[in-house]
């Protein structure tokens, strides 16, 4: 390895380990904190982004990417994705100046507050001038950068490197009338009955349940743990220290087993990085739409599925007699999987989930364009709502009020959630092929085999390929919906006799 | 505020923000990490520790602080204090070189390891060259510094500012005959019964109990929480996230209870530090004697009590009615003050504990005079228990390897585990006189009196006071044994019938 290689590693190592220090103060602080503690940790954490963003930014790492790129220019190595990642985001975070991080901070830290207040009080009123405020940081932070095909394209490139608008909506127009007329016959369908997963579920049974299943996934606890918190989130200091939470909801406390599973998808993930990546930029996931197509799979096409259940539904059935009492393997794998087109984003079921996430797309595209004012969003959110799912909100706080994202300045994420689904199906389609008895094998409880071909086919990537790139050599095809298609098609046409 | 000052304090806040999270990140490794993050964590502490040194001992923060300390020469505000603190630590850490740095962490840490394995194999022979090494280094270290009357007191002076090797002596010799005397004394007379002490305790309801009893001192849990770790400790990365830890010990369970007041007296003292010290060289107690004054005023003076268990004893009493059926508060009392020399520091008594700390001073002198070669210290340890306790270690485990200490290179550290039990009486004797019905605001549980007492008189002062001025100031008189000899008389006379 070249002297100046080795130099810039041992600067991004330093900047890795302070960004890993972040997330550390940033777990605790959703985990442990004692409630006095916020202000003391904002200042923390605050310095300490300050330190890693100055480190990073150095004219001296600039020096070395430069010299270092031309070396490694077009090489297929390890040393050569290394220095192409770094050099990417260091041109990102050398054209955002200190100052206009400083502001986002200060904006969106009183959009968060005024977030809050109004889905409290269920008013957008409240939120409208901080998103209004939000809005022009973000075409501001779209002024830094070269003029894109389109302005949002800026944004999506944060969280999905390499993804164009263009893109992502020519995907959302070939899902979109498929998925809205399969939801139509679902509801025109015989509905299946899921009122016992609603009656009383013993909290602690349940968490150990969810270890159990986990567990039996290949999570590793030496290199993890699980904890409480008020929102299920997955973290890592460390391919050696990948940490996920998890929350027990009394009026959906199934939920709780199906989010255990999804954080545990996005945390073997992280585990499975190739060591070497270690401290490098070459560790964490591809981009957040690979990072949800980890957890989606665990969660839903593993976890909500039959072969799965043949496996588990006795055990589970054991630990809550009464609850299943008279329910029989079909009913509860009907149940788990119950289609109903509803207002919240996050308890959205498999079939009608990505909807929620292209009326996200079209808002945010409207914003950006300026051809959607901010004060109009509730009537366009609600109008959307009726139209792609057939139900309209009561108030804003079950409506353009009920995510967090905006409020931090987060345009652009949310697509990624989609794109994580599709990305799930499609390499599922290529899994089941090259592992034929993979449904025996999840039938017996044997996840090994499934993991394996993750390990090596994804996970221990890390961010060496960009996430098409992946999904392309992985699949032989970038990300397309129709895998998906069949895949909800297939499902629901069992379930609801369609 | 002089725009220099500002200056400084706002650099000296980005190095405590750097050294709170790294608290944080000590924390999480001793309470939470799972086995396999220690590596990363590891790299995370030492670039933490690394940038806060380098941001601190910059030139810029020299250059502020000579200008700052003409301006504020002699004056008597927090501004001085500060700038005077500030420049003794900056000194300080000026004189390190940064590869003696590296060098220590790497001595250290192979010698920790080598304690590890002597203490569990009870040999010292491997601990041997290793603490040769860290004396090796200790000398170096002295070498940075002016010459000072004793080479130890630049070791002690780490630890207790201010602090002479000649004045802990002097401290210790009117301290060393009285005490063995009493321990003679008790030794001969008619010996308490503890054995219901060693019963099984519930955890959980010890664990309870603790927790009520900490509450009632005035622990405030909006500003901090309590864990399980291997160790207790305290440790606090704000005074308004001031946490502690604790454990259960099957085979001495009221340990756990002594242990929670003790860390809260510690956590109660940061708890109390003034908010304006927040982020400065003001924060943090006076030196880690006083620091132990109030640790062990609110485990001994205040926890072991008559007073105190005239109000808990009916509630302990309740809660392990089968282990303490049939024993009255008077034989509870006598039991957890039973007096019986042993042979390992953390568990021993009031009356025998300060001779522990004069035997590891003696020895800790002696290796550094040169006086005591490392090969004969487990000799010259066995020989001053025996002179001292009258008991001889059976095996070097339970002897010359029981303490960590040394394996880190603390060495100077010891003797401020002895001057804050004198220093806890001294301000004691202050207290009762000025709290005149204190012994019945406790009866009653109300220790609200006393906490402010400290708060106003000790814990707002942060670091503002070297050790002995503090003390001083408060009792009119530098650190003396004689308030401890007369209370250790008074109680065990009493306890004895002497």
């Amino acid at each position: 390895m070249s002297e100046k290689l080795e130099q810039l590693k041992e600067r991004l190592a330093e900047v890795a380990d302070i960004s890993n220090a972040t997330s550390v103060l940033d777990w605790d602080q959703q985990v442990n904190m004692p409630p006095a503690g916020n202000e003391a940790r904002g200042q923390q954490l605050a310095t300490l982004s300050k330190i890693a963003q100055e480190k990073f930014i150095s004219d001296e790492v600039g020096r070395l990417i430069d010299d270092l790129q031309q070396e490694y220019d077009g090489a297929d190595t390890d040393e050569a994705a290394l220095v192409h990642v770094a050099a990417r985001n260091y041109d990102k975070a050398k054209r955002v100046p200190p100052s206009f991080i400083a502001e986002q901070a200060i904006v969106t830290s009183r959009a968060f507050e005024a977030w809050m207040e109004a889905r409290g009080k269920s008013d957008f009123s409240i939120f409208q001038p901080h998103l209004e405020k939000v809005l022009e940081l973000v075409h501001k932070y779209i002024s830094f950068f070269p003029p894109a095909d389109h302005p949002y394209d800026t944004l999506l490139d944060d969280y999905e490197r390499g993804m164009k608008t263009a893109d992502v909506k020519a995907i959302f127009d070939g899902l979109r009338p498929k998925q809205v007329q399969l939801i139509k016959a679902i509801n025109s369908a015989k509905q299946v009955k899921a009122d016992f997963l609603y009656k009383k579920y013993n909290e602690k049974k349940l968490m150990d349940f969810g270890v159990e299943v986990i567990t039996k996934f290949g999570y590793d606890w030496q290199r993890g743990r699980q904890d409480k918190a008020p929102h299920p989130f997955e973290t890592s200091f460390s391919i050696n220290d990948v940490r996920i939470t998890t929350r027990y909801e009394a009026d959906n406390p199934l939920a709780t087993l199906f989010s255990t599973m999804h954080e545990a998808g996005h945390a073997m993930y992280e585990q499975g990085i190739h060591p070497a990546y270690e401290r490098t930029p070459l560790s964490g996931g591809a981009s957040l739409a690979v990072h949800e197509s980890q957890s989606r799979m665990w969660e839903n096409l593993v976890g909500r599925s039959l072969p799965f259940w043949e496996h588990f539904y006795p055990r589970i059935k054991k630990a809550f007699a009464s609850q299943l009492d008279g329910v029989s393997l079909k009913s509860f794998y009907k149940a788990i999987n119950k289609v109903e087109p509803s207002l919240i984003r996050v308890n959205a079921d498999e079939a009608t989930y990505n909807m929620h996430i292209m009326l996200r797309l079209e808002l945010e595209i409207g914003m950006v364009e300026g051809k959607i004012a901010i004060k109009d969003l509730p009537e366009v959110w609600n109008a959307k709502m009726e139209e792609y799912l057939g139900v309209t909100p009561p108030n804003d706080a079950k409506g353009v009020l009920q995510d967090i994202h905006w409020s931090g300045g987060a345009i652009g994420y949310f697509s990624t959630y989609a794109l994580g689904n599709l990305i799930s199906v499609q390499l599922w389609e290529k899994i089941t092929g090259d592992i034929r008895n993979l449904d025996d094998q999840i039938r017996m409880g044997d996840f090994s085999e499934l993991l394996a071909w993750l390990r090596r086919n994804i996970h221990q990537h890390g961010q060496k390929y960009e996430p098409q790139q992946l999904v392309e050599k992985v699949t032989g095809s970038k990300i397309t919906p129709e895998p998906y298609v069949r895949y909800l098609k297939k499902k629901y046409s069992e379930i609801y006799g369609l």
